[in-house]
C-alpha cells in the first residue's frame, strides 16, 4: 500500500452530491496536495480556511472551485463572535462548516493523500463517505457482519426486524493508512509504527459508546448535525491543542445518541503522509491527556432532557452542563462554555433557517473558477 | 477464497493452551469434517455431544483425543436435571461446556471447515480465538483502529489512558465466510448471497450493546463466564429453535457488562459450507422472530444488583427477572426460567469448585487415543 499518484485514476462520471457538498480544508500552506485529489475533488466546491498570518498568499492549484477565508475575513464576518473560532490551530476549520450553505461537509487535512486499497486501486474517499452518509446507521444493536446495507451483506440471524430500517446517518468517520493518529506519548514510544492494515469495514458506533473522532478525514450532514461540530478553543492563547476534533466528537456523539442519529467509522482510508512533531504535540496535549480522564466520565453519563429537540437546544444544554460539571476542573472550561454559546449564536446568524440561500456578511476572498 | 483442503497446512509447533482448552462439537453424524481440522485440532481434547438417536454410532476419525456423550449419558450424568439440556437441537452442546474441566472452550459446528485468508493461507481459527481470549478487551470506549493490542496497532489519540489496560476477555465470537448466518426470512429472500468479504479486524462489543452471538465458531473462558453460556430449551418438545446461541449471547453480554468482562467479535473466520433449509428454519424461528422484539428491550434495560458478584448469582437473578418480565409474553419463558435455574444447579454439581479435578458421575462414552 503506498501513496499513489498516477493520473489514470477512476473519475466518476456523475459525482455524487456535486452541488450539495462542500470540502473544508484548514491550511497554512500552498495546497499542492490537491493535485493528487483532482480527479475526485474537481467537481466539488472547496472552502479553504487559512490559518495563521492572513497576509500570506495561499496558492491553490488551477481549476478548483473554491472560496478562501483568512483571519481577517473571519473577524469581519463574525465580528465579536469571531472569538469562538480558534487561531493557529486546525480547529479553525469549523468556521468553514458554519459559512457553508450546503447540506454535507467533507473535511480533510492538507497532509492527507489518496490511499490505495489492497488491489492497488486508488480509493475515492469522498465517494465512500457519501455512501456512508446516504445509507442508514444501526446504533441500537450490533451487526456482526458490519454494515448491513453494503452490497453482499445483510443483518444476521437474531437481529431484531424492528431495528432493520436503521436511523439517519449524521457522521462518517474515515481512517488513515501509513501514519496512524496517535497521541504524543504513543508517537514517542512507537515512532516507527505505521498503519498498514486495510480493514474492509464500515460500522456504526453503538448508542451510548464514545469514540475518538479525528478531524483529518471526516464527513457529516451539516443540516442534521452541523451546530454540534464545534471544534472548540484551541491553539493561540489557549492552554491546549489537538483536542478540537475530540471535543467535537464527544459533544456530537452525545447529541446524536439523544436525537437518534447515527455515527459510522471505518472506510474510507486516506494516506496520512506526515507525522507531526511529537514534542510539540506533547506540549499541546498534556493538559488534555490529564483532563480527558474527567471529561470521558462526564460525557459517558450526561443526559439531555426531552425538551432538547434540535441540535442547537442540545448543544446549549450541553454547554450548561459542561459549565456546571467541568468548570471546576479548570477555568478553561468556563471560557469554552461561553465560546460554545457564541458558536451557536454565530451559527444561527449565518444560517437563519435550514434552507437559507445566502448569509449576510459573506464575502469570500477566493474566486470561483 | 475457498474451502481449503491441502495437507501442507501450517502446524504450530507448540499449540497454545493445549491442556487448558476443550473443543466442544454437537453432532448427529460422522465427524469426517475433523480431517480438515486435523493439523489444528489434533493436540486438543474434543468433547462430542451426540444429538438425536443415542443408538447411532458416530464415527470419529482416528487419532483424535475425545470423549463422546449421547442422550443416555446426559440423562445418566444429570438425572432429573437433564431436563435443562435440549434434545434434537444443537443447543445440546452446552452440556459439553458443563462437563468440561478445562479453563477454555472452543465450540464449532460440524459443517464448518478451514477458511483461507486473502493471501490463500489456511486460517488457524482456534489459535486466533486463543489470542483473542488471552488479550484484554476494551468495552468502555471505542478504538477506531480496532483491537489496540494487536501487532501494528495501538490506542489512538483521544483514548483515555486510564482505560488502556482493558478488562479480561470472556468471549471470542468468530465469523463465517461463504454461507452467512442469516435467519430464515433473509435466507429465503437472498438464497444465493455468500459472504466473501474478509474483514481483518477484531473488536470489542462495547458495554451496553447487545449483539447476535452465533454458536458456530465461538470460544470462551469457562472459568470466567461458563455458567452464563446456557443455550436454553430448544428443539424437541419446545416451541422454538435456532435461538439457543442468541439467548446465551444476550444473557452472557448483560452479565459480562455487569461484571466488567469483555466480549470480542471479528476474526477468526471459518468456512461455513452448507446453508440449512430455510423452510425448516422458518418453522423453528418464527416465534423467536416475534418474541425477540420483546426480548431485546428487556435485555437492553435489565440491570443486575451489586450483590450479584458471581456469574451464578447474576444468572439466577436474571432468571427471576425473565420470569417477572417475559413470563407474560409466553408461558415458554416460565419453563425456560425453571431450566435456567436447573442449569445452574447442574453446573455447580458438576463443578463443585473452580479447580475441581473430577466430577462425580462422569463416565464418557469415547476413549482417549
Amino acid at each position: 500500500m503506498e501513496n499513489g499518484s498516477s493520473s489514470s485514476s477512476f473519475v466518476p462520471s456523475t459525482p455524487l452530491l456535486k452541488d450539495e457538498l462542500d470540502i473544508v480544508i484548514p491550511t497554512i500552506r500552498n495546497l499542492d496536495f490537491l493535485e493528487m485529489w483532482r480527479p475526485f475533488f474537481q467537481h466539488y466546491h472547496l472552502i479553504i480556511v487559512q490559518d495563521g498570518d492572513p497576509s500570506k498568499i495561499i496558492r491553490v492549484p488551477d481549476g478548483f472551485d473554491y472560496e478562501l477565508y483568512n483571519r481577517n475575513d473571519i473577524n469581519r464576518i463574525l465580528g465579536s463572535k469571531a472569538s469562538c473560532i480558534s487561531f493557529k490551530d486546525s480547529a479553525c476549520r469549523c468556521f468553514g462548516y458554519m459559512i457553508s450553505k450546503k447540506k454535507y461537509i467533507f473535511t480533510i487535512d492538507d497532509d492527507c493523500f489518496v490511499a490505495k486499497d489492497p488491489s492497488g486501486k486508488e480509493i475515492n474517499a469522498l465517494e465512500q463517505h457519501i455512501k456512508n452518509l446516504l445509507s442508514p446507521s444501526t446504533p441500537f444493536f450490533f451487526n456482526t457482519l458490519y454494515d448491513p446495507y453494503r452490497e453482499g451483506a445483510d443483518f444476521v440471524r437474531g437481529y431484531p426486524f424492528s431495528l432493520r430500517e436503521g436511523v439517519p446517518t449524521a457522521v462518517s468517520h474515515g481512517l488513515w493508512l501509513n501514519i496512524p493518529d496517535y497521541d504524543a506519548p504513543t508517537q514517542l514510544v512507537k515512532p516507527l509504527e505505521r498503519n498498514t492494515r486495510y480493514v474492509d469495514a464500515v460500522l456504526t458506533v453503538p448508542k451510548g459508546t464514545l469514540f475518538p473522532m479525528c478531524g483529518m478525514n471526516l464527513a457529516f450532514d451539516r443540516e442534521v448535525i452541523g451546530p454540534a461540530m464545534y471544534f472548540g478553543l484551541m491553539g493561540d492563547g489557549q492552554p491546549i491543542g489537538r483536542y478540537d476534533d475530540m471535543w467535537a466528537g464527544w459533544c456530537m456523539k452525545v447529541i446524536c445518541d439523544h436525537l437518534g442519529l447515527g455515527v459510522k467509522t471505518g472506510l474510507p482510508y486516506i494516506w496520512h503522509s506526515k507525522a507531526s512533531n511529537p514534542f510539540v504535540n506533547l506540549k499541546k496535549e498534556y493538559k488534555g491527556i490529564y483532563w480527558q480522564e474527567e471529561l470521558i466520565p462526564f460525557f459517558q453519563t450526561v443526559t439531555l432532557p426531552k425538551e432538547c429537540t434540535t441540535v442547537q437546544k442540545c448543544y446549549l444544554e450541553l454547554s450548561k452542563q459542561v459549565k456546571a460539571k467541568l468548570g471546576k476542573v479548570d477555568d478553561y472550561f468556563n471560557k469554552l462554555t461561553d465560546a460554545m454559546v457564541t458558536w451557536i449564536e454565530a451559527w444561527d446568524e449565518l444560517n437563519p433557517s435550514v434552507n437559507a440561500g445566502t448569509a449576510a456578511a459573506r464575502k469570500p476572498n477566493g474566486t470561483a473558477k
